[in-house]
């Protein structure tokens, strides 16, 4: 299973009233975490788009576990697998680098897409990819 | 059971290079249906942090059901009850104002804290307004 | 001149740990002054994006002047004149609905372009709403 | 003068329906950008705010002269410069990394205030770590 680990830091942006991360943010930083994961296969997002690959968000869940405050390091972690027969599931672990505290976690599911929208069995090449 | 329904446009900082909403943004805008059902019982969520009452995130479920694009005008439907001791749970249905057609929906669950973010069972103004 | 004003109330998401909101939502809160100005002129701009012209902008000033904290009721008073050959420029002024105290203001300028982004003279229709 | 460069990727979050980033994200990049430079300097933001010294931004002005799409590279130059009694000046360029290709420009200008928002001269080690 392919797994990968990036690091961030929480953004004065990011931040809310409560002196924590505003929970939407947490939905941002799984997505740096795909991101860093589909890049690490040799086939960044921005590329599978221009092949005519589109994942658009169908389900997401959160888990808010924990704080974080403003430029604490953050660790994502993310792994993917293939979720029935054209959806892909990435599940994702935040926590803070120093200490490993939890701060959050949870998944997205994707429908697999062409560029219209249309959902479409993955092709070969992402399925190798993804070492299926 | 309470239920409260308020309107809201798409706006462009919403939107994403895929042209519709990003999904991050679904959860701004349950908290403007929380905001606005905590606002019909008479007691705005403002009011309430007044009152050492919080209402942190613990977890989130997203379902994304349609686009919407950049001006679209949504309706947002909140309800809103008592989860098992200190929690609250507010569901949401986000659709098209004029043809109805989903947009997403889920639901969020909240601990009940005092300003210092510890749980405690919710007090009895709260327990009032929400009609127990 | 044509002038408008609508009215927002704070999202907590666009709060931070100073308790303010965020600096750059007061771009956002622009945009949402220019889209309800040009609402009012008869064409929306998601309309004039279907027409073929598209407002990129291309500067922006702004003066924070108040604070502002979540669901406080603000208005946003929005006018707009054409600069140069094929630019428009939006004048933006925030203030509190009830006490009318100051929370920002400042300008965005836009180039008027085409879909493929060449700027292009403002077409007959864009001009004879502008009052020109 | 302190000069410090940082590099980001764009988020797909912080892009628009106009497939490059939405404006008000270039005030978050400027936000980075200081971050990184006050860091650099030996007392990150985080650590002035614990010693009370708040810099809230009272201007900004921003010029945008150039797209960057979805999991672009960029890079953010900030220096900064005590301006007046009471006030930092940042200024900002944020342009492509490998191309060098410019993106957006602009400065922030701050009020340095304790943690109540009374302005304030900048203290001491303020006026050190500026080279002053």
């Amino acid at each position: 299973m392919i797994e990968t680990t990036t690091s961030i830091r929480v953004r004065y942006c990011e931040t809310d009233q409560m002196g924590t991360f505003y929970n939407a943010r947490a939905l941002d930083w799984f997505e740096v975490g795909r991101t860093e994961l589909l890049r690490s296969t040799g086939v960044p997002y921005a590329e599978a788009e221009m092949r005519g690959i589109m994942l658009p968000l169908v389900q997401a869940h959160l888990n808010f576990t924990g704080r974080a405050k403003y430029d604490d390091k953050l660790l994502i972690t993310t792994t993917v697998q293939i979720e029935g027969k054209a959806s892909l599931r990435f599940d994702c672990r935040i926590c803070h680098e120093y200490s490993g505290r939890p701060v959050a976690d949870g998944y997205t599911v994707h429908a697999i897409t062409d560029t219209a929208g249309k959902p479409t069995r993955p092709p070969k090449w992402l399925m190798e990819l993804l070492g299926k």
